[in-house]
């Protein structure tokens, strides 16, 4: 079993290295974006034996608690 | 209109920083995680007169020419 956890910054938390992508599209021409937010995914497989509850809470526990810091960023998670 | 676009290591690539989130996993008693691949991921906002096309050609070329090194990353993307 797969599952993707995506971690980003708060929206109330300055990203620096997302503006400095912005300005670089901007100097290169991509005059359309008008905003980016950089952040980490990460891809965890699984124990297949797992059921998909089992998973689901295994995964949380180590996206809230291992992988995100909780006073800047957030994060979502998806089970394949 | 906002785009994701996922950069993640190709499987042929080893990915030293997974191994390294994979192995603290294990000592900290996940035993049920095969295996933890990082990846990087960036939210775009587009200009919202953009087609869905047009953004998603703008998005692929972002992608393929500014947040990917093809030598060593693959990306997919999804509009929302």
């Amino acid at each position: 079993m797969k599952a993707k956890v995506f971690v980003s910054l708060k929206k109330s938390v300055l990203d620096p290295q997302g503006k400095t992508i912005h300005t670089s599209l901007r100097n290169l021409g991509y005059s359309s974006v008008e905003d980016v937010r950089q952040g980490k995914f990460f891809e965890i497989s699984l124990d297949s034996s797992l059921s998909r509850l089992d998973a689901q809470k295994e995964v949380e526990r180590i996206a809230r608690s291992v992988l995100t810091n909780p006073v800047i960023e957030e994060f979502s998670y998806e089970i394949e």
